[in-house]
């Protein structure tokens, strides 16, 4: 029954109550090392709605290439029912909604695991999002510790559209106030052991005159390293962009927080890692993604230095596998390393650094290399391609 | 009937028509105070169609955490047919389609009073805002006055969906051109004088798992101060954002304009006061209103201090009184006085004023107390919010 | 048939392939002046597709006044079905749509001929860009030349929205590498060249109280000068803007390649010109274009100087000439000359230029006058007004 209820003049009444400074709280977010307990299962808040216009909006200031999540009439023709939302707003969105309860005290993002895609997300869906916490590493009690977690977002009707893994380094709460309980009722977590991909793809002729001639299945060999000619610079959108997607920790936005920070985190807020993937991601795509049907996923993702705004990132892709697609014949799967530098054209930083470019920073000491400044990204990536028309 | 018109080659013209210096004009907008007639009714130009994504957009962008705003399903959940867009949108909206009559030529805004949301707007509602000049109070031939005002918003249907007042400071006209007259015609002003708030609400189970467990009706005392822990650092945002919401005023966009400006506002373009206090509001959303079933309204806001880009500003609430809601028993009324301050976080600015930071700056002069420079914002209001669920 | 394929665990493997330096590839857009083929048709990558909330975005960001790109209810009474995209929003769109064949390596945009817009583009229509090369002139193996194309925007029913010439200036390729070969297969080329402009005006009593009084076709006389009183500060939002409309040129977005130019493009990334445009003509919305109908088009349209973020532009209108609209009684034709200014407001450019400012740049040098450096902007325009409602 709709609420009907007369709205009286507001009194003033500031003036008229003591303050009482015996009553102050301060509510925190995020968890604490010694606050995560494997096996514990967290409903994020809020949830996040689809509409058409922000998955175009978000899609084109990522500079996304492939017309399928920039052209309606483009996507019909494949099949979908409507524009997809492009994987990495998917992502950016799922891995934002759980900021709050999984990694808004943590103090680094270590790696992206096993991520993937599993169902489109089209306008008017509204997805939520869970955390199971996997793991728990504990390195001493003067040091922060590691946790694993298992993050999925699903639709509103309840089907997996995304799961991944994420590392986090987060300190002990020590002293420091408790943060947000979390509920104590136990929620069931709908991972997918062994996921099935669903997309409506109608395989009959492709549209082929909106995308390049030479981004097709069979334009990729193996061993192929592809420089992605145009960087970008970041400005400060980056934190509009952090509002966008629902990121919550104030290191990225809040400049009384970050310059507050003791150690190599401290002064500008730091770009959420996510945005500087989605960035990347959106250089490559001319050259590498305009032609997929899908992202089938990531790992082995590491941010290897952080991102300010006034950087310019540019990015370069490694072609290190092709294989058929199980039960489509009209598209094959392209796996690639995909690396993003800084303040350096991405030619420049291959003929600079050479292969060690493509060396895994974290493998580097045991190999007697340096790690590489310019050097801000790494993750290996699985594209479904069409092949080219015939 | 449709038209149909052949289009013609266009031919360049400018070089022959002679340049005659005499005929410049320099069309002037907004209101001198010697041209506010009291009993006078401006309607405001333009409108604004509100629109799902841009809805979304909005809250996002404000950090609002309350899912009625951002989850089309939690909405409906609740018994809204669609998303409502935000209050601090529906405000800022209505306020800058009045500007160009209003405040364009205002020296400063000195206050909100009586602000009343009284209907949900929805994608697919066009508001139009009128205002009505209640008062004006000279004070002196070389003084600028204040103007008394009375705006409201409708919707497509005539039906208002917010109404307030605000008191503006503006110069007397002087020697300079008068600005665009207003309108000879005679129009009715539709100002709600026993104001009735309509809301679609369905009070059976509401969800709980999208919002926070500490946040409702009974989690608030009067005299609990609470301290939003997250800050954020306002950046050349706010110049995109007063074009979103519509407000004309240079102050806010020209820096040329506010440089040539003598004075303590000469300088950087000042931020629009309404996005501060949406963006403050943002702040405090989790630990104040991520649970309100609905914004009733503000009073007695005053913007203390200027913003400008690169400010960082953060947010306090203290609870002033509760009561029951008439009519609706899954509800109650909680009545916050709340803060904003810049360039210091919350917790610093109430171990620096303590109880200072509680008293109206305009109170302080009488009371032999020091304004306090990092105060920026303070203002009454109250939120209808749910009880906790049983 | 949808597509079900189980999603295998992704295994890393990057270490496993050996970097191979000597399989570099560097995908190149954009074409050299000997690659341009007079007679040669593209097809432009990707497709925009329209929503409403992103056109309210790009109507509101840019300031526009006309109720028309604001309002559906307002767009609705003049007989549209829905809100139409604002012309610039159209250009900014088609342009963009065709850098990455027309201009992703041109050194300079020499101006803009002939600018029609032949039918109104409604949320949800995708729009698709072809240009035919028009011309090629070379003025000696050592200078860069000048190719004139035509370009066109036609939407999902193949019609013509809006077409155009442009010049621009691009080098030889020299020894660099070539770029993405067009395709090889003719393209027909849909120029209208008796074109006709189709409304669906419904021209009984338009509703006037959403816009000012002064502004119909009645109020303006040849040689009126308007000096447009608020200027606008460009910030770093020129990129996000420039992602928005779809424009891929790096110079307009990647400090690592605008610093690296030699020459006078050297140094911070310059705005990409279709948004000076679209900024200029909002701030001179208020005062002449509020009540069109339409814009019928442009022609000799020139940025005489390039803009960066920190700029402030301001704008200047001067009435060439009216006539009447055949077929249509409600409205009439006005030809405006628009000029915009930079760092400077429009009031003092003119008391600093007087009739200077309206001598087109290119006709300065066998005047003996001298280019004016705050001068950023010189194009003619024709709107379809409507008439003061009896």
């Amino acid at each position: 029954m709709p609420i009907s209820m007369a709205v009286s003049k507001q009194q003033e009444l500031a003036g008229s109550i003591d303050v009482d400074l015996s009553r102050v709280r301060t509510p925190q977010y995020g968890r604490y090392l010694d606050e995560f307990v494997p096996g514990q299962v967290f409903v994020h808040p809020r949830g996040f709605s689809f509409e058409r216009a922000a998955m175009l909006d978000f899609a084109r200031t990522f500079m996304q290439a492939n017309p399928l999540y920039l052209n309606v009439e483009y996507a019909r023709a494949h099949g979908f029912p409507d524009l997809p939302a492009s994987p990495q707003m998917v992502f950016n969105v799922v891995l934002s909604l759980g900021v709050q309860n999984d990694s808004e005290k943590a103090i680094a993002n270590l790696g992206y695991y096993n991520v993937q895609f599993l169902r489109p997300v089209y306008a008017g869906d509204t997805l939520r999002a869970f955390t199971e916490v996997a793991d728990r590493k504990e390195r001493g009690a003067d040091k922060p510790g590691i946790v694993l977690i298992r993050t999925l977002g699903v639709n509103q009707d309840n089907l997996v559209v995304l799961q991944y893994e994420r590392k986090i380094m987060v300190s002990y709460r020590g002293n420091r106030p408790p943060t947000t309980p979390a509920p104590t009722t136990p929620v069931a977590f709908p991972w997918v052991k062994t996921p099935t991909l669903e997309l409506p793809i109608k395989a009959t002729a492709f549209p082929s005159d909106l995308t390049g001639p030479n981004t097709y299945f069979e334009d990729f060999t193996s061993g192929d390293i592809i420089i992605h000619p145009n960087g970008r610079t970041i400005t400060d959108e980056h934190a509009a962009l952090t509002y966008m997607v629902g990121n919550t920790h104030p290191l990225h936005f809040d400049r009384v927080f970050s310059t507050g920070l003791s150690g190599k985190m401290s002064g500008e807020p730091i770009v959420y890692g996510g945005l500087v993937f989605a960035w990347l991601e959106g250089l490559a795509s001319r050259d590498v993604s305009e032609n997929a049907l899908w992202e089938l996923g990531f790992t082995e993702g590491y941010h290897t230095q952080p991102s300010v705004s006034g950087d310019t990132v540019a990015a370069l892709s490694r072609v290190l596998a092709k294989s058929e697609a199980p039960g489509i014949a009209e598209a094959g799967i392209v796996t690639f390393q995909f690396i993003g530098v800084k303040n350096i054209s991405a030619a420049n930083a291959l003929e600079t650094h050479g292969a060690d470019l493509f060396v895994k920073e974290n493998d580097k000491q045991p190999l007697g290399k340096e790690k590489l400044a310019s050097k801000i990204f790494e993750i290996e990536r699985r594209l479904l391609i069409k092949r080219r028309p015939q």
